[in-house]
């Protein structure tokens, strides 16, 4: 028997739950052992929901289930400090495996997290983490195991990629893309930390360190959000025969790393590309696989309940893989690579008047950067037009640079809307 | 230290020895292990090959691989009878551990050769079997260990997809597709193991089983090639929205499996619509975490090297999974679903005769089988001319039925080309 307590009955917390009972026989037939649940714990114990609790033994304080005779705990609570992180330290101390889908509390407190399960000799997992059902985290550390990763790059936020679709399916603005998403429940009251970036930053920190061996580093990540795509942008991308979506990604070479969150434009020939709606997808390339693509929902509670319960199912097997794929001691501070250069496209909202794209011309040139077009379309804003430059293969400091001079520039009438091309 | 033996060094044996030994410091950080090659084999000693063998033992006999004194014994000679099923069972007997990328080999003899790893307590993978470096039988085995599967269906054959791609690319017709996989290595000499979709068969009866809980079946796989898919079918198929696919799919319901190999439309909104060349793709549907899609390179020896190097490296990390991930005598012998029913796309070579639509439309009203459209073209064949009907859904025993009447009128000129729409 394994013995399981849950911690959080959210939308995923409920769907453990009821893929618990509801698949018993089939999950004893698969692991050998039979799964019970020995204590449950949430906020409200008058709440109503979506599974049914009555036959478990109610825990009023989650840090209680370190302490009960369980074989497993799973953090389904949230938040990178506080009850879930008091809970996983404690859960690990006493030598319970953990399982969490917590990707703030691994990106930002994984390493030391880890450092204690291999201390203790216990699991710490967290597929659920990134991309919801998507098996990424156990395809990088043991499917691609035999692979020096080049880069792992994703589509990981499902509210940004239905917003995105969203306005451009139905050529509405980001504000109204928004709304449906929040009428529809793929977005929070407050939205920022998915189309701000943060949440796919989570993910990112946690794929990038098991893909090239480092410690999950949230600061190395240049991060940017959605907030400034506009419908324009969309019809440019696809003038380009591009799309654009809110893309992870991160890239190796022997001198580096470089991590990255931000809107990008994405050629249709890019299976990514057509990734659309809420689904998720992580494109991963390594040495000897070539391209591998994962593709499926990535959240909502049914299929991050179905990642948690591959994670507790690994436990009762009795897998043992380090939780970032080697040793915590092996993991190293990741170094910047010394160059990341992209094509870039950039729309700069200008006023018209003679001398304006010989100004910004003159910028780009001051950088060496290389201009391979130039639209110019009637006015869309008040008072100003769309000026679009897509440019050569730019370093990306040089390209830092240049948005700040254009930014300064007086005919540039907002911030400049500047997205890579993502390869 | 884990010690492998290695029989075949062809191309995935090569590449298999150049991961090994490229790779050993990554591997070793990742498995905690140092892998070391204790013995290889091979027909020719003294072949030229792309991988240095030259510190490593030669046996002479492959089966010596199984007396000799290692962990692992990599199986990569191929078929499904022979020197192959000897080693494996020879080695499993021994107490070895057997890693095989031999689809043929397991598709016929996985049950017997899995109840001999079970009994002797090692383990029997063979992640290479199926779409090369893609983790398809890890997810299914691990990943999606949660769901209740109702489906799996994939292109599974670089050689098929790669000539189907470029008919349509092209213009040209099958034959000259072929050539051209032949000239660039995609296709043997003798393509029928590929082209006749026993490749995709063998495949497909080993991912039903680890999705469904069932005993490989060959025999239970409705198996039709690509020889009868004209470039006029592409064509008639791009009309439709569609492309056409040589696709390997099992449904399962409470009433049992359908499995079935064959050509078939995919709509252009699905993603499988858009693998196209050599590469390969596996879709999982399940209960909890709904459509999962797996995408890569299906073939080649790096490819098919990294998935197995993944399951030397799940050997190395202690993990324990059963070979068709529950024990063997708990596999089902597959009981054939009540009903199976498609749309279906139907391509009749007809004479110009008054009366032809007329005989035909009355074989498919006798079957019960309702038109959605028809196209007709002009004269393609000499003498034909192309009659293309699309149905509604329908029993795959009606279509059965009606395909033999439709071949025995004498107004039809050649064997009807009879594709399902995959949904």
């Amino acid at each position: 028997m394994l013995k399981i307590a849950i911690a959080g009955l959210g939308n995923v917390g409920a769907a453990v739950v009821r893929l618990l009972q509801q698949q018993q026989g089939l999950l004893r037939e698969r692991s050998g052992k039979r799964f019970s649940v020995v204590g449950v714990s949430a906020r409200d114990a008058g709440k109503n929901r979506p599974c049914d609790t009555s036959a478990m033994q109610w825990f009023e304080n989650p840090l209680d289930l370190a302490a009960t005779d369980t074989d497993v705990v799973v953090e389904l609570i949230g938040g990178a400090e506080g009850v879930a992180y008091d809970l996983v330290k404690a859960a690990l101390s006493a030598g319970k495996h953990v399982v969490t889908a917590n990707k703030m509390l691994i990106a930002t407190h994984g390493v030391e997290l880890a450092e204690l399960a291999e201390d203790r000799g216990v699991a710490l997992m967290f597929e659920a983490a990134v991309a919801g059902g998507v098996p990424a985290i156990k395809t990088l550390r043991e499917g691609l195991v035999g692979n020096r990763i080049y880069s792992v790059q994703g589509i990981l936020n499902g509210t940004c990629n239905y917003i995105l679709t969203h306005m451009w399916n139905k050529g509405v603005d980001l504000s109204v893309a928004l709304q449906e998403a929040q009428a529809r429940g793929y977005a929070e009251a407050d939205p920022s930390a998915d189309i701000d970036g943060n949440d796919t930053a989570h993910k990112l920190a946690i794929l990038a360190s098991l893909a090239f061996g480092v410690r999950p580093n949230m600061g190395q990540i240049a991060l940017e959000g959605i907030r400034r795509v506009t419908l324009a942008d969309l019809k440019f991308a696809d003038d380009l025969k591009c799309r654009v979506k809110l893309m992870g990604s991160a890239h190796a070479d022997n001198t580096g790393i470089v991590q990255r969150v931000g809107p990008c434009l994405v050629p249709m020939s890019s299976p990514l590309s057509r990734v659309d709606g809420v689904m998720n997808a992580v494109m991963m390339r390594g040495d000897f696989v070539g391209d591998i693509l994962l593709y499926g929902q990535g959240a909502g509670g049914n299929p991050t309940a179905s990642a948690v319960i591959a994670d507790i199912t690994d436990i009762a097997r009795g897998h043992k893989v380090k939780p970032f794929g080697r040793s915590v001691e092996l993991l190293e501070k990741p170094s910047v690579k010394a160059s990341d250069s992209s094509c870039y496209y950039m729309r700069l909202q200008v006023v018209e008047r003679p001398g304006v794209v010989a100004a910004v011309a003159g910028v780009l040139r001051d950088e060496a950067i290389s201009i391979e077009s130039v639209i110019q379309r009637g006015r869309e804003s008040e008072g100003s037009v769309s000026l679009v430059i897509m440019t050569y293969k730019t370093p990306a400091l040089a390209m830092q640079r240049a948005r700040a001079k254009l930014t300064q520039l007086d005919v540039v009438a907002e911030q400049p809307c500047i997205m890579p091309v993502e390869e």
